[in-house]
């Protein structure tokens, strides 16, 4: 079976009845689940998560953006977090049996789609990014929704779909895809914050480390444990296990052990399985010779 | 998604004709798929494995019989393999989602239906047997089927349903409950066979290792590589990391180090999720943190 996750996120954190309305029409589209739902007050937004196979996935995505365009004056939005519109951004996962590539190709039809059919003008992002300065989500939403309605006139702010111009509620929206995003914690036999934080370093991209990998230095205070929390943002990139050994090894080095590790919320089979191969050295272990996998497949 | 497998064995190898009628049957019950069909002209035996939903799966197990019982005459049988009947034994196997009790129940009521259904004396063995001395499929099938035709006449070899005659032509059918099994192979980086032997006799349960673990030790000739060959029939009781960590620190005793590690055609996802538990020392992981399976969920 063919999954694909998408992960919207709405200007809208506050009038429930507005999200509801929104969660309405994903879960109107056959096959569609959503996994999660989660409003934020003062960021006025809300993001949701939602499974299923490429089109019907599609569509859903194409139908709450509408509903968002119904809803949302964006005109009247206030809210902690950056936003360039309505549906401000909808980013496509690849999690099981599609490929990067298929996803890219769905980002740009539903781009197509919200340019077109909603005159919403349209910027891909990440993996879909046309444009190489569009890789960076945080560059597409440059000024935000106000600055945006100047600078969208000029060529190089120009939407890769729909008009060069704001919707006049609903702004523009920006439609991408990125590899699954592993929430993963590693607790140290310590309570020295510095250990932790020192590790994250060392591990993080922004300072050295593995490009695909956040991480800090946190102390947890009921358990008075250092903890490295990280963001695998690529584990097909860096495994879960390799970031377990490269942080074991750095421990080493202050003499420290490593408690144990969690994974907050969902994480593909996929990642978990290339952990086992890892260590049992499996090198030529099919995905397929999962039960459940080959009970999936058609 | 709740998952039942069925490896039911049929006493017929050679023809193919046959065998392809009683396929047909299970194929024909929506939501079961088979997954393998092996046949073997000595030992005159088809074992077939196939999948579903358990009631979907206790559906096509029946046909199975009728149906080899309508194609296969034991009093012309002859084979390599011990038998008592044309569907000689059918084992239920919990895939995922599945207890083991809810396997003996679904076991059970086939028995009931084949035993009334189809005049056909039943024994349930391993994890189903009501009666302690049939856990051991071996002795349920002692004699034969030719053996029992006269000793199933006498108390203690009374079926647990059905007449306590054999079936003029199908004979008896064993039906019974057991853990999925995972075929394991271990390669040590040496070609002393000796070696491989003396590890298999450590971890196998017939000689003092672990009870469900059953091992052996063999050279590959293609690469010159000492094997440690193993079923692990129970992998909730015993892990197989735990395998590979007893191998590999039995091996350190002879100076060998782990080449690698192979899963010879399919494992259930949860005996890989363990491993990854295991060796990323996450206690607190949840199965239905795996995103598909959380997504198969209901």
């Amino acid at each position: 079976m063919k999954i694909v996750e998408c992960v919207p996120n709405f200007s809208e954190g506050c009038r429930m009845d507005v999200v509801e309305q929104i969660l309405g029409v994903i879960r109107s589209v056959e096959g569609v689940k959503i996994l999660d739902s989660s409003s934020d007050g003062s960021h006025n937004r809300t993001v949701v998560t939602f499974v299923g196979e490429p089109q019907g996935v599609k569509e859903a995505a194409f139908l709450a953006v509408e509903k968002a365009m119904e809803l949302i004056d964006m005109e009247n939005h206030q809210g902690e977090h950056p936003r360039i519109g309505a549906a401000d951004v909808i980013p496509f996962v690849p999690i099981s049996g599609v490929t990067m590539d298929e996803c890219v190709q769905l980002a740009r039809e539903l781009g197509q789609e919200i340019g077109e059919k909603l005159d919403i003008p349209v910027f891909l992002y990440e993996e879909a990014a046309v444009k190489a300065e569009r890789k960076n989500l945080a560059d597409v939403r440059r000024g935000e929704y106000e600055g945006l309605k100047e600078s969208i006139k000029q060529l190089e702010r120009c939407p890769d779909f729909g008009p060069a111009q704001m919707h006049p509620r609903a702004g523009a929206t920006a439609v991408g895809v990125r590899p699954p995003l592993v929430a993963y914690n590693i607790n140290l036999n310590t309570s020295d914050l510095e250990i932790a934080k020192a590790i994250a370093k060392t591990i993080r991209g922004s300072s050295g480390g593995y490009p695909s990998i956040k991480a800090l230095g946190v102390l947890i205070e009921e358990t008075n444990t250092a903890q490295v929390t990280i963001n695998v943002c690529n584990f097909r990139e860096v495994s879960l296990a390799r970031v377990f050994e490269t942080v074991k090894s750095e421990a080493e080095r202050f003499d420290v052990s490593i408690a144990g590790s969690e994974i907050i919320g969902l994480v593909p089979m996929e990642a978990l399985l290339d952990v086992a191969s890892f260590y049992l050295r499996m090198d030529g272990f099919q995905h397929d010779q999962v039960l459940e996998v080959r009970v999936s497949q058609g």
